[in-house]
């Protein structure tokens, strides 16, 4: 079903799952890496029948980090001259998964370290099987956080941990993590990819796509603005325009009948056109 | 005492006491009880004598969320065009609870849901019965996060509990909230109202009220600018007006005292007049 | 080899501890304190064979808060017009840590209150030992929080430990410290100081100074800032300088090599000239 070289993209039963799919370097991340994820997560979120998205990987490593196979950081995909419009690769990813209308459950085995650390902290989940291992290893590098860590973490883990992981930089296991809030659940290492398909199911049965894209962005694009007036504003227009919500009629007869839910309205094509963060 | 028809609201030893009060339809959530709840907390806010207000309702739900007795979402109460300054019904209530400049707890048995759970957040605590129950149900209902709950629900149990509690809409328990940050303590259901007296008591007979007017809204208005420097500006006008504080002394002679204080200032009459926020 | 009157300053293998050194007062909290300890940490800042900070104190307590021995809060240090370039005491010395370009591990014993809870708050990491005992108690003196605690607390025990804290304004010990996340270990007070050595030579040794150096501060001055992006232009010019990044070749060569680091960058001198916060 895939037309890339270094991810896997399956669609089934409205879930996509991107999967890094180079295994026998650890998944090492690099520029072309970052070209096949930012393509896969434009193709998941401009599909209507995904409803959620599974970030994965092949092989018993999720991100081993930067490829150092040529004994350095590869520099090769470095522009000559410096230019504002120039993303480094990991925040491509990470950018991408932010601005996506689709949620996001990363199911990460193995290391995820460096890049890797930093490409699933977008996602709205982070499953680990038992053999997890997590490092923002910059600072043992020589080098500084990327894929804007710098900004995700401190949301998920608070300030102390935050400072302690990023200063440190050391390797830490599944159950600090999710003691930390970075990790929702631990999970036996063949048994890791069921829970997350689990859990997209249950998002897939029981949630409207419209209400979780909204919600989603909402919260990336107001809850760190200082004050909470401009969320009310948007939370305003949002129920003004409920009698014409499709979605919110059947939301409360299935509510009222006791039954499971089937939302009419898809992402993107049913989304708010005026809400002001929209990309599709 | 209450010439309300939807809120129960009595002042005593102190304490306010603001009751969502038509449990026969769960206190289900309305334009009008959003009216009497501003009102209310408006009362509160006026008050020198409330020097603490206690949040809580009638029966033995909380607040159910939007009343669908109708058959659906009642669109009765919606303006005919959309205008900035109309405001969605629970993000009246949270707005002015974040604008108090009274210390707000809230006591919540039963299903605290939907707009019920939004309305709770800008409580500096909250309480909780065994029986409690809460969720962030939006998505599965077709409809969006209310109440500016946003960006209150990321400040106080974290990015990644928010989107699992908001993606997923699941309902969820008093222990759940609690291990997330949700909830300060857990009561039996008959010592919910006497715990919430206890904590409002203490801070009647032990704190200063300009100090938690102050210290709350310094909390709400600087804590989430990017730079710590606006706090640190209004810290530095606090400390230097410390000679003409007479709540100052008092702390410092009962302290030295080892004695109860008798703080003499009262809110709103003795806030400072040049704080950028003040409203009353 | 301090110059210092009321702080202890040394530097011993790479780490300076700053001590406040006021025992017979509990490092009573003054405006001469202030003084000193803005230039105590300017000094470790400044040289570049200072990689980590030790911030604790001599005594059975870190700081009682302020100076209450005249009978009331001493108001002799207070300018007689308020003008916007004066800054309280207590942030003077936080606001310092928070520019620091060296990580800075507080070392607390005793009681850390009033005051004194407020310049750990910007440390990197706060060990305490098990007969310490923390206190946000403005609201008992009938004053205010000092030292931009309004806007570090929250970034590190989350809004609703916050607001219980700092209204209640009472005090609480090691353990409700450490599992509200304020903490990051608990020591016996023979061991405290230790421990803080041990941290700080797991840094020394295994850390690059410029790299620990720009992500304290890109956490600092990006991470609260509304939006990703800011992160990611600073992230990809990071990115785009690795050619020339000395460390980050030693840092790979020793990652292959199976080796610790030997970086040879140093800070203040080799920070990137052109990071917005620079001020070295």
């Amino acid at each position: 079903m895939s037309a890339f070289d270094l991810v896997h993209y399956d669609v089934a039963d409205g879930v996509a799952t991107i999967a890094l799919d180079d295994p026998g370097t650890g998944n090492a991340y690099t520029p072309a890496l970052a070209d096949e994820l930012e393509e896969a997560f434009d193709l998941a979120d401009a599909d209507s029948d995904v409803r959620a998205v599974i970030f994965t990987a092949t092989g018993s490593n999720f991100c081993i980090g930067a490829d150092l196979s040529g004994g350095g950081f590869d520099t090769s995909g470095l522009p000559a001259e410096f230019d504002e419009a120039w993303k480094e690769p990991a925040g491509r990813c990470s950018l991408r998964i932010y601005e996506m209308n689709k949620p996001v459950i990363a199911a990460v085995r193995g290391a995820a370290v460096g890049g890797g650390s930093t490409i699933i902290l977008p996602a709205d989940y982070r499953l680990a099987s038992t053999d997890a291992r997590f490092g923002f290893v910059f600072s043992r590098r020589g080098i500084y956080p990327e894929g804007a860590s710098a900004w995700f973490l401190p949301k998920l883990v608070g300030l102390g941990t935050t400072m302690d992981w990023m200063i440190s930089g050391r390797v830490f296991g599944a159950a600090e993590a999710q003691s930390a809030g970075l990790v929702h659940s631990i999970h036996e290492p063949d048994d890791l990819l069921e829970a997350a398909r689990r859990l997209a199911r249950d998002l897939v049965e029981n949630t409207a796509a419209v209400s979780v894209a909204v919600l989603r962005q909402m919260i990336y694009r107001l809850a760190f603005q200082e004050s909470p007036y401009p969320t009310q504003r948007v939370d305003s227009r949002l129920v003004f325009e409920i009698g014409a919500n499709r979605d919110a009629a059947e939301g409360v007869a299935s509510f009222l009948e006791r039954r499971k839910p089937k939302f009419p309205q898809t992402v993107p094509s049913d989304l708010p056109v005026w809400l002001p963060w929209r990309r599709l």
